[in-house]
């Protein structure tokens, strides 16, 4: 049963469907102040004499939700640690407040004071929002935060959010997520016509121009999907969250690379009302408490999808299958194209996008001479022991 | 003469050589109370009533150094921010307080109270403080943030540290470091007989053990070095940090992967007594900000390294080689054999040996599923277009 309750409140995060039942509450008073606690800490430390503030965090994930869900509580701890719970924030489930996708206007109308979630469930906003997630074919989780932080995508981020009274940060990245789970091999293009494959959004769209048919599905409802055959293959995340749903038992071609999600982003977004009233240290403590949730994330996603992926091959007999360098050199075409239109949707999403395929251009050289050619030569190396 | 200052500062720490006429001043009083500061500000503001702090944090790196010299001064700055300058931690280029290597010395005895450095400096204290940075075909960032954070390399590492009466953490990380540059083609493990290769530490044993001769030099001394072909073959850091010391001019075939640094970690350490000292708030204060500095570092040395490789493309006209599969099998053999020699040392270094190699071993299958595929896709599919 909680079971089922936790797939059903994921579904709505996979497909940007907003969970039943569960509307925006009115506004509340988010300037709770409870009095001042004038108790003196020891050694100058920096929580004393003040009044303690109560702030809503409205989430895109179930409770506690592995990776994504531990992502905002980890945030609200460090601003709580850091100011001996001075400012005190509640995190709020996929539901609990608004639905997993009325984060976004919750935070901008006053409703919540923030969200963490993923900033391609506001495209219906504007289509610039795509870029600080995931797009395909695009940054690798280094070359988001290169962008964000060195590149100029920050500004263009706050920029577009301000539009809507929302000012961003990057907190928390799932890392590379995998190609995805397919009852049958993949040996050519060919088998991608009249493929039946769950994938939302951008990715959906490439499996359509390959001739697929894409299927947007909660996650909840993917594994009967997969089981009654009315899909042929699912992508979902990674090893790690994947294995949670136990995909391979009715799909067990578990194929690499993704495409489609090379980094996803997720962030934190702040009522612009809320973030001007904070002083300027408590913009630090939220800063940086976003900084180190991003940092947090990318050691959680390497190390438990590490750990899942060697369970799938030693309890359950699954091994990688890569897809040929014809099929991806057909994927990148094709998404290039996908999110060249979605490039010129709009003045600042022409913007973004520009900004975007100038950072990932100039970053990816490096990547590959750096750090993808270690893995491989690692690879190579170790296995031939 | 500024810059021939900055080469000098950055020998030492490319050597593990003291600097020259810097030793450790004596101990001064670390807690200067400057009194109450009872300013108050508005909304709950973090920092107001309270006695400000003044501590100096030793580093082992020239003075805004790029990247490594910034990552200090970002750990400052976030404290200070957070805490309204109530903790002010001056921050002390090598040489200025003490030498790049006796940092450690420094803060374990209380001289300083915090450094800024590269853990396998201290490798004559014990040899399992290099896990902590890098050592041959390891671990990349992403893996050594999970090891350390969700691994178990915490804990061994606080183990560790403690018995020098210091507390450490993660504040920092170079990612990948080239294979570097060489004067003639490597075409064979023929190339590597006789080749004088700058190259200290590990790495320098990998060189020797492939029959080369490994030279350790400052990195001031390394220009010239390869000018008067008293080397042939030099490593540094990235495309960023050696562009800017002109190698490509004496030695312009520039090799990759590295194999002796895949993801070099830098670290704060902090004297136990300090440490202890700090409230609970001020604790999770320099424990996020490491891990916000950390995280800043990955975005930035991605960025920048990419950036400085188009340019060595565009205006110099290097593009990188690649070592055969046949050269890295051989490296990747003896660096095993290397480590595993290291990590006989002593009975807390073989500890620290086994959890990293267990690590190593159970993330790598994802690293090289997930994201090395995808930049290997990604770049077929760009450059096919």
């Amino acid at each position: 049963m909680k079971r089922r309750h936790l797939l059903g409140a994921t579904a709505a995060v996979a497909t940007g469907a907003a969970i039943a039942g569960t509307l925006a509450k009115p506004a509340q008073n988010s300037l709770l102040k409870t009095g001042a606690d004038d108790k003196r800490s020891d050694l100058g430390a920096p929580a004393i004499s003040r009044n303690r503030r109560q702030l809503r965090i409205a989430t895109s994930w179930p409770k506690d939700f592995p990776g994504l869900g531990v992502m905002p509580n980890r945030f609200a701890k460090a601003v709580s640690e850091m100011t001996d719970g001075v400012i005190d924030i509640k995190v709020y489930a996929a539901g609990e407040l608004v639905g997993a996708t009325e984060c976004f206007d919750a935070v901008s109308s006053g409703a919540a004071d923030m969200y963490h979630a993923a900033e391609y469930y506001w495209q219906g906003k504007s289509k610039g929002f795509s870029f600080f997630t995931a797009v395909p074919m695009g940054m690798t989780s280094d070359e988001i935060m290169g962008w964000v932080e060195f590149g100029g995508g920050q500004a263009l981020w706050d920029d577009l959010s301000a539009r809507f009274n929302v000012k961003p940060f990057q907190a928390g990245n799932t890392g590379h997520q995998t190609g995805g789970w397919f009852k049958k091999k993949i040996e050519s293009l060919e088998d991608f016509k009249g493929l039946k494959m769950r994938m939302p959004g951008l990715g959906g769209e490439v499996i359509r121009r390959l001739g697929g048919a894409a299927v947007r599905l909660s996650g909840g409802e993917i594994y009967q999907a997969l089981q009654s055959g009315s899909i042929d293959a699912t992508e979902w995340v990674g090893p790690w969250n994947d294995l949670a749903f136990g995909f391979y038992r009715e799909a067990p071609y578990y194929y690499a690379p993704g495409f489609h999600e090379p980094g996803a982003s997720l962030s934190v977004g702040i009522n612009l009302d809320i973030w001007n009233s904070f002083s300027d240290s408590e913009k630090a403590v939220i800063k940086y408490a976003c900084a180190s949730a991003n940092n947090a994330s990318l050691g959680e996603y390497t190390y438990e999808n590490g750990i899942a992926l060697e369970t799938l091959k030693r309890d359950h007999g699954i091994y990688p299958q890569f897809f040929s360098d014809e099929i991806m050199a057909s994927i990148g075409k094709i998404s290039e194209d996908v999110v060249a239109d979605l490039g010129t949707s709009d003045t600042i999403t022409t913007k973004i996008y520009e900004s975007y395929l100038k950072a990932r251009n100039e970053q990816r050289g490096w990547t590959e001479m750096g750090n993808g050619r270690y893995v491989a030569a690692r690879r190579l190396a170790l296995d031939a022991k």
